[in-house]
C-alpha cells in the first residue's frame, strides 16, 4: 500500500459541494471517480477541508492509498483529462502512510472576495458577492478583531449531525482576520485557522459585511459571539465569494 | 425619436454572438428582448462591433430609437434586470439623432488572453486561450508589426456574404498590435484599428502565437499578408480568449 497527496484547484460553482455524493456532480465524487477509472478499484478519498456546494478552492489537499503502481506525472495527466474543466490537479506526490490530508492539517485558510460596486461585472459574478452600498473597511476589521483567539464559535456554525466529539464542539482558534480593499473594486477577507466549523466563514463574513454597512454596531460583535446562538448572526455570505485558499501541513 | 446609447459589456460563452437570431441566444436578441419588454414596441438596435459566438465584450455599444419616454436610469436598471447575469449595461444616455453606434465609430480595440502555463486553470478556461509551451513575446511583436499599417488583410479575414461594397473590401489600418507578458501567466494582445473583419483579430492572434512558439519564422509574416489568402494563415485562435475592450466615438 502507498498513499498519495493531491493538490488541486476547482471552481465550485457546478459542484453540489465536495463530498461525493451518489446521483448528484460533487468534486470529491468526480475526483473519485477519475481515481477509479485510473487505478481500476475503489478509492476512497480524504481531503482537507470539506468544502461547501458552490465554494471554491485554490489549492484543497486529498490523499488516497492504493496498491497500484503509479507514475504521478501520468496519473496527473489523466485524472485532469477526466476531471476538466472545474477541477485542476497542480500536484501529485507519495507521502509517508500516516500522513491524513484532514488529520495532519495544522491551518486552513480561506479567501472571501466581495465586489464592492453599484453594477454587477458579468465576469465575476460567480467568484465574487456584489456589495452595492460603500463598505466601511476600517469597520470591519475592527468587527473581526473582536473574533481572534480561541473561543466557542456557535454562533458562526450551523448545526448538523455530529460525527465525532471534536466535531461537536464548536470551539475553534482563529489565528488572522483582515479585510483589505484590493486594487480595483474588490475588497477581500483573508481568514485563518487551524480549522473551521461548518459555514463559519460565511457567517463571519456576512457579519462583517453588516458592519462595513452600518447596519450592525461593531460594539454588538462581542456580544454575539459570547451569545453562542445560530441566530445572533443576521446572515451568511453566499458560497460563491468563498475560496478555499490554502492548506499548511507541517 | 429620440436615440439612445448604450454601453454594455458581456460574457460571451453562453450566446451565439451578438446578431439577433430567433430561436438561438444571442446578445444582441437579449438586448432587443429585453428593450422590447421596457419600451413596448419593436427595438431594432445596431452595435459597433458584432462579436463573434464566444467572444466577451468590456464596452461594447449599442443604439436604438424610441418614441416613449425614457428615464435612462431606470431604463438600464430594468434591462439589466431583464438580461443578468452575463449581460451588464453600464451607462444608458440620449444621443444625437444623428450618431450611429457602428459608422460613428472610429476605433475599435480588442484585447487577446492568452494563459501561458502548462496547467489549466479552473476560474480561467472561459476567458483564456491556454499554450502550454513558453512564448517567445518578442518575437510575437515582430510578427504584429509586419501587419502595421494600411493592408488588404484578405488573409486574415473570414469569407462572407458581403453586405455592401465598403464590407467586400479587406483594406483595414491597423492601427496598434502590441503583446505584451502580464503579471503572473498571462500574455495579452491589445489590438487597434478603425474597423476589423471578421476573424481578423484571432487569425492575426493564431499567427502571432505560432511565431511565439517558433512553429512560424516571423520573416514569413510579410509573405502571408500579402498572399491575400485565407489558407496561408495556420490557424484561428479560439473566441473564448477575446475581449471586445474599447470602441471609440469623436
Amino acid at each position: 500500500m502507498a498513499r498519495y497527496l493531491l493538490r488541486l484547484g476547482y471552481h465550485g460553482g457546478t459542484f453540489r459541494g465536495f463530498a461525493p455524493n451518489d446521483g448528484v456532480p460533487t468534486v470529491g465524487g468526480s475526483l473519485r471517480s477519475a481515481l477509479e477509472t485510473v487505478l481500476r478499484h475503489e478509492v476512497p478519498i480524504v481531503c482537507a477541508g470539506r468544502t461547501d456546494a458552490g465554494v471554491h478552492a485554490l489549492d484543497q489537499a486529498v490523499h488516497f492509498d492504493t496498491d497500484v503502481p503509479v507514475d504521478t506525472g501520468a496519473l496527473q495527466r489523466s485524472v485532469n483529462g477526466l476531471c476538466k474543466p472545474h477541477i485542476v490537479v497542480s500536484e501529485v506526490s507519495r507521502v509517508a502512510d500516516d500522513f491524513d490530508a484532514r488529520f495532519s492539517c495544522v491551518g486552513r485558510t480561506y479567501r472571501y472576495r466581495v465586489l464592492n460596486r453599484r453594477l454587477p461585472d458579468p465576469f465575476r459574478g460567480d467568484v465574487t458577492w456584489r456589495i452595492a452600498d460603500p463598505l466601511d473597511v476600517v469597520a470591519m476589521n475592527e468587527a473581526g478583531a473582536c473574533l481572534l483567539g480561541t473561543h466557542d464559535f456557535s454562533s458562526f456554525c450551523r448545526r448538523q449531525f455530529a460525527e465525532s466529539e471534536v466535531e461537536k464542539s464548536r470551539v475553534r482558534d482563529l489565528r488572522s482576520v483582515e479585510w483589505s480593499a484590493m486594487p480595483g473594486d474588490e475588497v477581500h477577507l483573508v481568514i485563518a485557522a487551524s480549522s473551521f466549523c461548518q459555514q463559519m466563514v460565511r457567517s463571519i463574513t456576512g457579519l462583517c459585511v453588516d458592519v462595513g454597512l452600518g447596519r450592525v454596531p461593531v460594539d454588538r460583535v462581542p456580544a454575539i459571539l459570547a451569545a453562542r446562538d445560530r441566530t445572533a448572526v443576521p446572515r451568511v455570505a453566499p458560497p460563491h465569494g468563498l475560496f478555499l485558499e490554502r492548506v499548511d501541513y507541517l
